[in-house]
């Protein structure tokens, strides 16, 4: 038996109950020959409890200080989960970042890993104990201050920590079941997926799906670790994410992995754009030296009558105003009539690297929009995703809608218990 | 202008309001050109929060693990405190106990300090930053694990910084004005004092003043590092404790520095010991081997008939019952008759190195308590101590008599506003 990453999030604990429930499954996996490296989150709203605590004394949101203070939270929940542990009779030693060789650059409040030097772990394994990590922190080269590594960053860290040690999976231990072929909450007859690939995670990560991030998926890829999503509550096994189906899992990939929602985010148009080489580029150097995330970009073809054309582009609501007064500053330099800007829109994404090879399936999307009388604002595909722009008033039928098309509805009528991808 | 050391105790920064007035005290220092290293211990009561919460998950009460936990709570006051000196406009920086160089043993919940390596805040201050430290906390040599330091840590923190930095001077902030001739709560007209020898303030401390631990002021004297307790609220001048007075304090020192009692002890006599070479030996080597701590030992002249003596000594109560089934468990190999165990005693000490040169001393302690009415029941004496244990419900008389006997009353009626020594 190899060497098991568990990772807890902060509801998995909350409280002494949970840190106890998971102190008892991680004594299971090491009871079953694992040898195992736990990562936890700070417990339920500490975190969010300390950014409170800093807003009462001081308008600082970021840096040295604030990575500090926020970074306490794991470390009590760590050192709580490795006093239970030992009190059932098995030997733990926790670790902060810094002490599990967690070595990240200097950006405070997002830093990116840089290096994993996991010595100590190693040698607590060898002497048989289980180790415990800290989630979301690490060390920064340069300076050997604390940072933290965003949100998420547990994640990541169970993830960077697997790599590091070899690890034969990486097991994200959550408040739902797994990944489902669409949000549960939704879609009633949404299915629990047995295993998606590295590349229909990060489609289904970046379209709106929240059971693992972007950033965690794209590291596991890279590195090659399996990760193991599931349930810190039920113990069923969950849906893993890898580059090949594990065990009796079947080889032949879905045409469809599932369908995402996003509703988060909104539409600006510029409207009467000279149809020129050059203004398109001018208005998205704008946006990027912002640093605003932008996602879809669509330009109309312009009207031969005028030579203006549109350019419509979808960003997180909460850039939305950045983005209009930045635009705004720069119209006269731009050159453009208007802006429009709509937060009542949702973004619906069909996943599934079998789409590649199976002709038809744009049309099938489109057509169960169209049967369920969902108009069409914005398109944009990948080789292995076709995102629509909707009313965010239609979002529960469209998802509905296509599911059922593509063939993805359960045929059990069981009520999910947990959440799902749209969490 | 050199380097000052402050410390701030939990109840300076028990909320976000009292880290703010702190953050304002500190920048004063700094603007009044000093260098400024800042030690902070756990907002209030987070360190019995955090006791209680690994309570609900382990009966594990100390080690690695208890140590990670309770670490935390400094890491949160210290960051905090260097966010809002940040918003006064000065730049800080925090250190974790392991950042600031404090090295250990690896003696968790009780660990000592080995070395003080404080490179980094050193570089910080040249930087022109003001160092945030937190207290109570270090990092071992041998495993470079997170240790506390035990009860009163923080002190000795600030203290050693003091010495490793070369400060000019350690600044206990407390809740307190100073160190008090007496117990103000006990004796209204107690005075406080504007400087006291360490000497003087080692036996007070070890006689149940509690305003600064033995620990902390052996440091400073074995150093020479003068300590200045005084009052994180009120601003006012507080009680240079140090090898000499400072500045316009008189030079010639009192006969007497203050009243202590303690009323945490009780008195164990071991009844019927025989009376011959090697039998103390026995009591006291059982006692050490259990880890208890005795403080006064009186051993009564023996009854020539019958060849037996009793010894009776003084220890915390909290260690009561383990002395007694110590010793009735060697009842047999040492040979005594009985046991007497009592804790409704006082210890009443008279401390000032005056009473070296100034006869007569021991005479007023005694006719004090007599005119009391006050009996005694155990006498011990140092050279600049002496120490009688009475009966608990004498002690505040006991303790204004004393008082008054020596010329300490102050002559204002003032009502003294915060606490004294004998917290």
């Amino acid at each position: 038996m190899g060497l098991v990453v568990q990772k807890y999030g902060g509801s998995s604990v909350a409280d002494a109950e949970g840190i106890k429930r998971v102190a008892k499954r991680v004594v299971e996996a090491k009871k079953n020959g694992h040898q195992v490296v736990v990562v936890v989150s700070a417990m339920g709203d500490t975190t969010d409890e300390l950014i409170d605590l800093a807003g009462e004394v001081s308008p600082i949101t970021s840096g040295r200080e604030f990575d500090m203070l926020l970074t306490a939270g794991e470390r009590i929940s760590m050192a709580l989960l490795a006093m239970a542990i030992k009190s059932l009779g098995h030997e733990a030693q926790s670790f902060t970042g810094s002490q599990a060789g967690v070595i990240t650059d200097s950006a405070h409040s997002k830093a990116r890993i840089i290096d994993v030097t996991p010595g100590r772990i190693r040698t607590a394994l060898e002497e048989g104990n289980i180790a415990i990590v800290a989630g979301f922190q690490g060390v920064s080269q340069d300076k050997k201050d604390i940072t933290t590594l965003g949100r998420g960053g547990s994640d990541t860290t169970a993830v960077a920590l697997a790599a590091a040690l070899n690890a034969e999976v990486c097991e994200i231990y959550t408040d739902v079941d797994g990944v489902f072929t669409a949000d549960p909450r939704v879609v009633q007859k949404a299915r629990k997926l047995d295993w998606i690939s590295f590349e229909d995670m990060l489609e289904l990560a970046s379209s709106g799906s929240k059971v693992l991030l972007h950033r965690c998926v794209e590291y596991a890829r890279r590195y090659n670790i399996p990760i193991h999503v599931r349930s810190s509550f039920s113990g069923l096994p969950g849906t893993w994410v890898s580059n090949e189906p594990q065990g009796d899992q079947p080889m032949e990939q879905a045409i469809i992995s599932g369908v995402a929602h996003d509703t988060s985010q909104a539409k600006i148009t510029v409207v009467g754009v000279p149809d020129k080489p050059g203004e398109a580029a001018k208005i998205f150097r704008l946006l990027a030296d912002a640093e605003l995330n932008i996602d879809m970009v669509v330009q109309n073809v312009s009207a031969a009558s005028t030579g203006l054309t549109d350019i419509s582009f979808t960003l997180p609501k909460d850039d939305g105003r950045r983005a209009i007064e930045s635009l705004e500053k720069a119209k006269g330099s731009i050159g453009f009539d208007t802006l429009r800007y709509d937060d009542q829109i949702a973004k619906i994404s069909l996943v599934g690297a079998g789409m590649k090879t199976n002709p038809g399936v744009t049309a099938t999307f489109f057509e169960s929009l169209s049967g369920a009388g969902v108009n069409i604002e914005l398109i944009s595909t990948s080789e292995i995703r076709i995102s629509v722009v909707t009313r965010k008033d239609d979002v529960n039928e469209a998802v509905q809608a296509v599911h059922t098309a593509f063939g993805l509805d359960s045929e059990s009528d069981e009520a999910v218990v947990y959440g799902g991808t749209g969490r």
